[in-house]
């Protein structure tokens, strides 16, 4: 019987950390004793909890610990150990692994913040300079003899708060049934969509073709056009589509305007394509007079960020698609910095994608019409996704009709 | 070998009758030789076909007769047989089982028209008049003696025809397609509503309680207190969770103006029934003063006929619903003459009961988030549907617009 | 600002209880004060917490006091009040309104069980005895001068406990998903059944149609015939579909031997209710030797006993079905006593309405294809449910070969 | 006013095609007449209809041609007219779109046959030599100066055949209902498997990674080790869960044993992959004898072809996967040469993607518990899918169970 002791510190109590902590002693094969507890009387005070938690084995109690320290629970200080990278895009056996969470490492006794926090990443150390780093690292970016952080009793995890109810997407917390009024979840959209401005937050959206399918094209065109986007990810069916649409008047060959199929249709996509192609991208088919409108001339016409990430069910693509997957993901890394609030629309692969490389702080939106996109993204450790089943043109109609009143 | 010559006419080639009758006849075991065939050179023109249907057996030719039957193949006339219904509620063994379509049955060397037609019922033969009579009665309904009509070979169905590629709901008919035009169906379906008013035929709404749930209620109150709706369908859901929006501002306890849950709301929909039933019923109600708003203060207040239909997962229920499903039925039977439109939201189970009474010649809109909905309707036999996936409360907040400028 | 002290006691930590009491009382607008606290120290003590709730209106500190009874926090003792009933089926206006968690009312200063609890009921108190009693009554079944309990402020609710990791359900617990392992929860539910058994209890299945057509049928008959289930409850479609293709070997006219549409196929549900009709019912058709297997026989046959519940669906219906929704609510409440595990498969109208009757104590496990089922099954309140997103049709054939072997 | 005549041959009638064509005709706004009608009297005769479509105007005429083509309708024949590519990876303006169906293209006066037929590509007419040459080629792979067919009144289309009802698969044809009778299509699944290694076709395997988490990876890597999958197709996830798994024990986090979460669980799919990138990819890892079991490992070891296409929500990845996705494309291009039947199971980003490269005439099961991934799939033009609702595990242990003994 092998034992330590660990701290809590904070709302423990109405956060539930107390709780899960306890839970997951209990689950992994451990027993617990709370030696110290000093409960805060008010909202406002801190409880603090000590525990001994006990265990079979060295083994066992080493899970527990990285579990909980996951919560939050933190053992007294072990200082950081690093190994070598082995080779390129190759971390040591037991590197530490990152949630999306912020983070911090023990070096030279302090608590060092892990920098550009995302999940499934490792840490790179870097104590050359006066102050020591700790780098979050995805794995292909890695570098041969870097020094990279092993064993996770020398991270400190911030758990993530409980969603809190008094928020603007408080109401929408507790599930997301599809049973819920629309309209103020569309409503508290818009005001989040204001206090991230107010914040001088930046606005990510993430969007699939049915958008474009739907006919809600025009409605995320206002809010580009509007300013209410700062960056967008998307993939070559949506500005495919999109640039079908405003060339051609067609979607997958239905006219948007009359929802009748066109004749041979079926190929306008790949005339748009191709036309894009033969301008040299999007952004020259727009400064050649050729793109006049949708969504994506309103990206090039009011200066918005975008990423076209490929996949390999594109035709053609577009010039401005990323076609190698580990660069787009590079080039989506970058973007993500300064966003506070991204909205995601009607994409599992585009949202899952994106939920990996934003820390926890980040605010998410995820609108589908399918239940099962939004718990994907929550079950794939994007837990803080807010989740509307809707219509994504509903959605987005609504979307840019209050916030043109904003 | 035993054979049997049918006749085919009509516009068998683009309504693809002729071809489906061929299949049928080969894959029930069948041969076939086309006799006689006369093309309709222009759009106007009907074809004929005479065909000899050649099969092992008489058994099987005689369920090879049966299905093209069905298709509208007839047979040189054989003459209606009877039976008598061997007791109250019961069918003699061999009765003829209707489809929703137009039918007809050999009576006297006439083709007499099947009244009251709708799916999955017997035929009762009258010929005490002067003129022969075949009433499409439910199996609950006849009486021991009742003379029921045996065997299809007199029987003339017409086919269903086509959907009309060039009809107000054409465009939606290739499919149920979640990825359409969503503003352009609904625009759509308003036109088809002012059709139906043109045409002096009745609109029958068809819903479920997800309506009040997403805050679509207004609405449905709106297309209500226009005019728009002749009849509703609903269950003891819809009615008491708007009667408890419109009495304590809640559907499923959950504020509909803020959103919010409330404290203790999740019994809401109790009180607002039991305060139904201490009225005596929704009229009473409305006559007292206690409910002054909402889909069924609407309904009260513009003499728009529904009927609440029960269902055993209903509380309370509310005094007006119809707690026997059998009654139910025939109150809803009752209610479907001279209905030309019915549109069908969020509500699988009152959708497929009120598809099974309606015959093939009323249009039906179903509108639910799941594609499988939709396609249950149709796989139960009600093929003249066309479908829309989306979302309740877009879908209402939409026809409520656009029919308020129609 | 007015104030009330209650007590919470138990595992109120590692349930969640405390942290929930206390977001409750800051959600509806009260602060608190956490007085006492004394915290087991092992898994095996229990906590005891006293806590002030302060708010600024009677009315607000009513409603915390009310929310938060639900979770077990007790105020010192009220004793219970009751109003009459002002007419038959109806409750006085300020009547409790009971959850499906086990609960007690103070009655001449203990604390009395309430009886028959399941939700969205009143409670009769029955002082005319030595032991004054209270029981849990629908609101169609309550009597004008009844005496009705009112006010929340004398119910003690003990608190659903959480889903026990350890429990063989219980790592099914955390959610719904999709994506587990689906033979180990097969397993897992063996092994519940087989403990159900061996603590006397009884095992209720609740099945929908799609068990039929899709060829599960015969599952089902294995495991009514090898005595694995005590009691059925469905609707008319199972039992039609069934005994159709017990007569015919078809369901919804398509041949389950070999997946091929039969000639006239879709009216042989019809002949298979006509045929029932004209025998008098399932038990006379198996009596009479018409009906000889499939799963009703097998219940006839090894006096399972079933409640088919009517629905406005239903063709025919089988003269055993229960048309009026009610009655066939009573019926099913006279059947849950002593039921211990209830399986749901494939049935979102017949699992709400059984999920509406079970006291939370029931252990449930619901399999559906579709995630929204199981959802909406816990949002209308039966928050104890384990789901399970598969095929019926696989989940009866693994559970029909794991209970063989168990 | 304007027409052109058009012949049609074949069976026209049973096939639907006459009916379809006439239907183009009149929707595109041209109206037709019949000249010569000769039909087939029995099943194996052809029917031969030449008919005259007439139009308002050229422009209309051409694009009904255009249709109707597709459909078969050949005019008197015209000359392929070519021009040239104007840069790398553009096409002419008005270059011909292929569909997935077997084409030809009139050159010197001959029906040449399209080679490599797959939908979404131009075509490069190649006259160097004795023979002239059309060649389908997909748009990243023309070069300047290429010859590309435009206009398309000298392509003629081989219609799509009806589904066969008599085919192996026919009994699904007519929808892809959930209701359906799952065991038996899954073993008219292992009899197409059969009849395509009769016929000396391989099979294909397309797969998501749900495949691992559900626990069905054992099945799939039973039909790898039997050699009844020729190439399989899937993407990092796959490869990574099933490496997990074999590694490990878990498949994202849960022990597929036991089915319970595994401490730090969430990081084992990364700790996999870092295994494989050290030992310098899949291959590599089982002739170091570090990977000895799972699908991957069966491939390997059975020498099945596999292409790993990446995605951005790809973690690491793998140093198997292809990255870049037009080269995936290129790469699965390759494979599909000599496929008869491909298998796709729970994917619908891959499963998509190889329906582009399929040409029609390859059979294809999909097999989703969501109906709308099969839908989608024929959406975008792979129509002659056929569908099949249910669980991956189920499928695979079945199908696994049922060749074994085929």
């Amino acid at each position: 019987m092998t034992s330590e002791t660990v701290h809590l510190d904070g709302h423990i109590i109405d956060s539930q950390t107390l709780s899960r902590v306890l839970d997951v002693i209990l689950l992994q094969g451990g027993t617990y004793e709370i030696t110290t507890f000093r409960i805060g009387t008010k909202r406002e005070e801190p409880s603090h909890a000590e525990i001994v938690v006990r265990a079979e084995d060295t083994g066992t109690l080493h899970r527990i610990l990285q579990d909980i320290g996951q919560l939050g629970a933190t053992s007294p200080a072990h200082e950081a150990r690093a190994e070598e990278a082995p080779a390129d895009g190759v971390f040591p056996a037991d590197f530490y692994s990152t949630t999306n969470l912020e983070s911090f490492v023990r070096m030279r006794g302090q608590w060092t913040p892990i920098e550009r926090i995302e999940m499934d990443c490792g840490v790179v150390l870097d104590a050359s300079g006066d102050t020591p780093r700790a780098i979050c690292t995805p794995m292909h970016r890695v570098r041969k003899g870097d020094r990279i952080l092993v064993d996770e009793l020398a991270v400190k995890v911030v758990p993530a708060p409980r969603k809190d109810p008094l928020h603007v997407f408080g109401f929408m917390s507790s599930d997301v049934s599809a049973e819920r009024p629309k309209e103020l979840t569309v409503a508290a959209v818009a005001r989040g969509m204001a206090e991230a401005r107010r914040e001088g937050k930046r606005i990510l959206f993430v969007g699939g073709p049915a958008i474009i399918h739907t006919g809600a094209g025009i409605y995320l065109e206002q809010l580009v056009a509007s300013g209410w986007i700062d960056v967008l990810f998307a993939g070559n069916a949506l500005a495919t589509h999109d640039i079908e649409s405003a060339l051609l008047g067609t979607s997958l060959g239905i006219q948007l305007r009359t929802g009748v199929p066109m004749a041979s249709g079926h190929n306008h996509h790949l005339r748009a394509i191709n036309t894009i192609r033969q301008a040299g991208g999007i952004r020259q088919a727009v400064e050649q007079g050729l793109l006049t409108r949708g969504v994506m001339h309103a990206c090039v016409a009011h200066g918005v960020d975008y990423v076209l990430a490929g996949s390999i069910r594109d035709d053609g693509p577009l010039p401005d698609v990323i076609t190698d997957v580990v660069r787009a993901q590079d080039a989506m890394r970058e973007r993500v910095k300064g966003v506070g609030l991204a909205i995601m629309v009607a994409t599992t692969l585009h949202s899952v994608a994106t939920g990996n490389l934003l820390p926890a702080s980040v605010q998410i939106i995820c609108v589908d019409n399918h239940m099962e996109t939004i718990t994907k993204l929550m079950d794939r450790g994007t837990h803080q996704a807010f989740g509307l089943v809707t219509d994504c043109q509903f959605f987005l109609k609504e979307l840019a009709a209050r916030t043109a009143t904003t």
